[in-house]
């Protein structure tokens, strides 16, 4: 049983970095009419801030091009698809992080490519070509979209470069040119545009140390500091999908604090800090994406992580995603925090339980935050993830919250093994691949959190409350004054109701 | 302990007369805009095929006019009204189960109203002005939307013309006179149109015998029998509410059987018997409209009422509804299937769980119907109606269905007192008159019926389900076949999922 | 020839005064689909800000009701229908002008209506209970809506009181009691709501001046005058319609001139003057409201009031409206901006094109108005309201404007009797007065303004654009630089297609 | 002067053969938002009953995967994206005609590809699993679309497999091989679908010939013979257009009955003939496609092919379409009926307005085509391509046309050089190639139609309607009885209104 007892006021307040930026598959996905409409929903339902993704400058999007013109190459910059893709996202509100990667065929130096959309991750061959078009793009997105617009975007300069899967032979020194050549051509556009690098995963931070440094001695513009965190092992891959352990949080907090303390050690000590990709599990094809146990884990770094960087970006918001081939079935371990035909996974309720979070945070711990909105209520989000410790299969909750005296309505909204979880019910339909349009609105149905509510009392200013959390379970409760008008309903009696007497 | 043995075939039906038609508050509401959004949710889940209501000829409506033209007055009639409220049906394909009353002002020989919105219930003061106006209306109808069409409209005359609020003094005489006169302009138009009456309230059958007798005598058209039929006793009435006893459903039943048999004894013998309107309580601001127990009640009605009647049309779809004035509160005991502001009661989703019902009805009593659907899929609906008596709170069940054998999947919906019951949150929220936005919000997303699913097996052809019907439950089930795709996944191992080991 | 030079620059603003309000039929109609379709048509193109209406407080909103509870009669106060009303309004963004009246039935003090729906213009029975009501009101509208929010709504008290028909006897004396009494519970809840009066019709200026004089010497709270500003004679009656003579524009500027001046000359010095109605004939059933000359004439209104005035506000948006009975027909000279089916008639569009102007005032005359946007393009309206002078039935114009020097891209949209003018459709078509579906999308298809586009060249600083405007005709026009990007299309030759040599 | 005289009756009706078909770009695309809206547009306009395009088996749809599974290749088919796209399709009302190719990667022979989107041309490596590939294709639409639906749908084996570009070496003996394997893969799953072939573009029937008697000898199931038909010359490629001749429509009606009576005199007989591909330029990027010329030349070919052929379909409905890269500018002179953004094209308009036409045909000729509907009104379409030729710049025509005496409601709808010209207006933009969405929304507002609407009179039977056609114009009339309601007015003077005295 864990009791607890929460303080009336507290002056801190929840920040919202947790939804300020989600992931996305490759960039040229947003022309797809399903992941807009994903996209929509989840705006609506989470309200994050900004999206990054990669491929921006990759050919299928097709930015960059070239004509032979009277026998001589031209460079021709094509902006049609990405002003569709940037259209439809500032349309719902969300704007882009945007990331400076990879390289267009036409631009590259060799041919390696990664993922089954194939971005080439060469350097450029000419880094004059290449920061023309930096400048091109930049330019073009200023003249479409106003000047006060894009200085709100973030301009961070490729992706993982410290991997040599990225980044061809994970080539450091290679990156640090690339990094200073496309950064100052961002600013040569308006020095007051944001760049930040150097973008890499987990278990390199050397290279952060080294590109500060570089940065310094160099004079390279520098707005913020990127990184990636993950926290699953290597794991084991077969063909259609791959097992990881998922490691305990700390794992995660450890590397930010540790970040943190490296740039606080430079002359960039006030820069922001921002976790560009985090995940459990960093490969697309891990079950684990899709269960109850993802959405119980991930709530202890939404409630947590913000106090040690300025933003961390989930890695993704939807399944619409290409990395290791079109997906080959309703469920397949997918990043998204929704899945193929808009189907919420119990992560997605993770998020959108702490959008009802209020500003003022007046508890928190491993399991549990509560807070206080501005109309008074109490709302807070507890969990349960299980990492297989029997004796933590259940927890029992008692908490005393400081309350207005009178009745309480008290709402209370759960995902958990049983609840909105729709790939529980997949698997008892047989693992259908490709759902019919039945399955799938069936899919739906049961893909939404179980809601009960019920009366309380509050007493000499506070209100117990009582619950169990089950198995990988999160909770949402919201605590509300009742203004109780029965009075005014003259000859009210329920009893006189047949049934009800 | 219910146990059941369901037969493999059957070469009975489950007709449709359940859903043929359903009633509305008075026609000029259909001007409104939550009246519509209503209609279309209603209709896309339940599938009524007709739409009855009050108040064609009112003045509201706004049909029978007059001019003074070079002193002389000149009948006119106005269509613009009916005619978007008549569109507005055709859209959402829905038709009218035309009732032809009450009386417009100008045409009537006295100032009896009925209702807080006031129709005109007494005769006309010129029979052949209202003879005029019936042809013109009638031929209005054919011209907008075509003989077709028209034809497959029910004309009924007036309503309920034994009760003296309805009709001057219950005058039977005066009836048979407008029946006869109405009917015959109907014809006039095309002898092929529908006519019928006398949309009788219960308790007054022998207004049926002597309308067929008038008929036979008189030479009066008639090409269907109706009557009205609630099973609630007459009850107390307070300030704000009305409570009456609720009678079970055999009340119903016999009457039903005893009307059919009176029509049989006639020359009318194969002449279709429409209920034109039916309910638990005919009073609109009674509570019990608003339960789960209404819902559980319902349900042996729509089972079974279509063994005695050509169909049986629940009053009514919606409480947009002023027969008592306008709605005082979100909850009021209005007759309606949906609430204010959109929310579905408990018995929206009786009718909506017999609309998954299959064609082939394998077995029937009086809490249970079982069904197959074309593609195999076993679908039952089962219900427990609470009266009061201590050992029926709870019903168990378990029941052999024969199936194919291997996997089931098994969906269950269920609505209760604790499911889909936004009566139930809504005095938990201190029954709020005028509900805000975020209560409606939530209002909505709590009246939805809980679902489970999960697996079953068959082996030698048969399932078996056992289940527990709480308190004013209904639970819906659907039986299917799973196609087990698991094996296509290579590698899939669930248990290497951390958590899941 | 009307030879304009257009200067450069100005330090003049054009000021958003008319579109400030727009006018509505009975609050009540409101809850109708097609209004609610309308206001939101009209919202987007027009984007009044606020809207104003009668039946507040009449019975068909239904807010006062009485219940016998214990043999006493108590007040009840029912919000259902005014809470879907105004949420519907600050959904569509615009906010309630609250006019307060007329009588509910059960307060009157005797039985005199006003209009077809039958508003109750009798002074209160009981001026405590009103005072109740109001407090009430003004009560639920801040709960519902928050106090910022409401105190941006006007409250203005009664609807021409200085005519018998609105005010039993026109009774000043009573007028001015109900005045303060009202005023006084409006701020008795906050004392910053804004309250005024005394919203009478032309013809009568003494009342504004004995309103001023009482409001000062009793001390009734007064934060702006209203006044009602038709431009038609009395004209002549027919059964179907209603003709009167339109008088230039003049006569209502010198009215606004007099009556501000009036107020100007007391104490109520600084005072807000609102025109909360006006239009050209006073009259529900004057085809003159259907046609171009009326979009002509108003434009002028539009260009000029607003010097004289703080709003006026042109009744009405909609021909949904009640007044005179149920419209009889599609076009049936009511006031509407929109006819019936949402067929946006000609002064819809003069009032769109003003909405398309910009904030700097270049220049305004009698006939034209041109301005300036903040991204430099020159947006200008003419007009030619025809009065019956042959020699004016073409205006033809050559105006210079100040414009960077190159390319110019021109846009003309022009509303006038052959275009944007369904009301000639519809007499082409026989005048139907319950048009088909086919014939309301025909109508809907023609009542859109002609558009043609060109280049212009500007030199010296200067574009000179010649134009003709046929009788009762709009020109909008819009002028911007062209960025030409033609030589970025490699081999590009038009004339190499065929049919283009 | 073109007098025509147009017979009261025929017993001739006009096909629906124009609109049976319309061409996409590669199905990959049908994924996109842009796509689908425009879709949805066209359907709804034109009523086009099947969709045609390539790329059904490429790998960016990605249905033929293959995994190692134990040191094995294994087939995979992965229906995710196939299953979205035809979902979408049938939603739209439009099913697919089947064109089976090209050649998925993994089962490729070789590495040849065709269009920038590299659809691989060449032959399977192993027939037989192209033919279980086939096999499983077919096997799942049954199961996922029901077997009487896909029955309805054509499949074509491979496209223009006479070109070497489209299909290795232009082998027609492999061709033959492939469509035998292939034809007989599908009819194994059900013998009662249709097959057909060879797809070949223009210029090399001896193909069809060779094809007839390849099916005749070898028994290879043939259902109905396609072909394609473009009628312009080779042209001259620039950098980013190419400019060809349009040659006159006999051309094309040459062709078709050269290959009709190919196909007759074999036993093939009575086998259905379709143009599975057809336009003016076979070069996406020739801006004839654009123009008003197009609109005007394909109405010829609306009405008179299919007198010669079964069904024949224009390519393609939109330009979203990649064959020739990324589109880089609004207008690029690709093939669609609409625009990006959704900006309807004059032929656009063509086709719609051929889409109004009634079933009786009375009368044609190579500029006019006169219909009469089931409710008696008069529709015909009236064209003026213009090759060049001075004096056919305009055509003046009077026609007599029998009809009912009485007035006339004639409608005219125009599209020409300056109206429902989108290109036109764009080019006085400046040619911007990414408008913005202020350009965008006047695009489209200028893309309609112009309307004129007035009345004529018929006497004896006959009313004359005058008009004239101006260059490259396309215009709809239709002739409706006008029904006049005026009288129904009482007191009606439209000439006691200000103005219109």
């Amino acid at each position: 049983m864990n009791k607890l007892v929460i303080p009336r006021d507290s002056k801190k307040e929840f920040l919202g970095r947790w939804n300020f930026c989600v992931g996305t598959g490759r960039l040229g996905l947003a022309l797809q009419k399903e992941y807009i409409d994903t996209l929509a929903f989840v705006k609506k339902n989470i309200d994050f801030k900004y999206i990054r993704g990669h491929g921006l400058l990759c050919d299928d999007v097709g930015i960059y091009r070239e004509d032979m013109v009277d026998g001589k190459v031209v460079p021709f910059y094509n902006f049609t698809y990405i002003d569709r893709i940037f259209d439809s996202y500032l349309e719902l509100g969300i704007k882009p992080f945007v990331e400076l990667g990879f390289m267009p065929k036409k631009l590259a130096s060799g041919a390696q490519t990664v993922f089954y959309w194939e971005g080439n991750v060469t350097p450029p061959k000419d880094y004059e070509k290449w920061s023309d078009l930096i400048k091109a793009v930049v330019k073009h997105f200023i003249s479409r979209y106003g000047e006060e617009e894009v200085l709100t975007w973030p301009f961070e300069i490729w992706n993982e470069p410290n991997l040599p899967g990225f980044w061809e032979h994970a080539d450091e020194k290679e990156y640090f040119k690339l990094y200073k050549v496309t950064a100052e051509a961002v600013k040569s556009i308006n020095e007051n545009l944001k760049v930040g690098g150097p973008a890499i995963c987990g278990g390199a931070d050397h290279w952060i140390k080294d590109f500060l440094k570089f940065c310094d001695t160099e004079n390279a513009p520098l707005d913020f500091v990127s990184r990636h965190a993950y926290t699953s092992t290597v794991g084991e891959k077969t063909p259609h999908f791959t097992y990881q352990e998922i490691m305990p949080q700390e794992h995660m907090f450890d590397e930010l604090k540790s970040v943190r303390k490296m740039i606080d050690e430079t002359k960039f000590k006030r820069l922001p800090f921002h976790i560009t990709e985090y995940n459990t599990s960093y490969h697309p094809l891990n079950p684990v994406h899709d269960t109850a146990f993802n959405a119980a884990y991930i709530c202890r770094i939404l409630s947590e992580a913000g106090d040690y960087v300025n933003s961390f970006s989930y890695w993704t918001f939807s399944d619409v995603f290409e990395e290791c081939d079109v997906p080959r079935a309703e469920f397949h371990g997918g990043f998204g925090l929704v899945a193929l035909h808009n189907i919420p996974k119990p992560t997605f309720y993770a998020f959108s339980f702490f959008n009802e979070l209020g500003k003022e945070l007046l508890y928190k711990d491993e399991h549990i935050i509560v807070t206080k909105k501005e109309d008074k209520s109490i709302v807070f989000v507890a969990w349960n993830e299980w990492f297989g410790k029997a004796s933590d299969e259940e927890k029992e909750y008692e908490i005393a919250i400081p309350f207005k005296d009178g009745k309480v309505f008290v709402e209370r909204y759960t995902v958990n093994e049983e609840y909105a979880n729709p790939w529980g019910t997949w698997r008892e339909m047989g693992r259908p691949r490709f759902p019919s349009k039945e399955q799938i609105e069936l899919l739906r149905k049961v893909a939404v959190p179980h809601i009960t509510t019920n009366n309380s009392v509050a007493e000499n200013g506070t209100v117990n409350i009582k619950f169990v959390l089950k198995k990988n379970e999160v909770s949402l409760f919201k605590l509300k004054v009742v203004e109780d008008e029965s009075d005014t309903y003259i000859g009210l009696d329920d009893t006189k109701i047949t049934s009800y007497k």
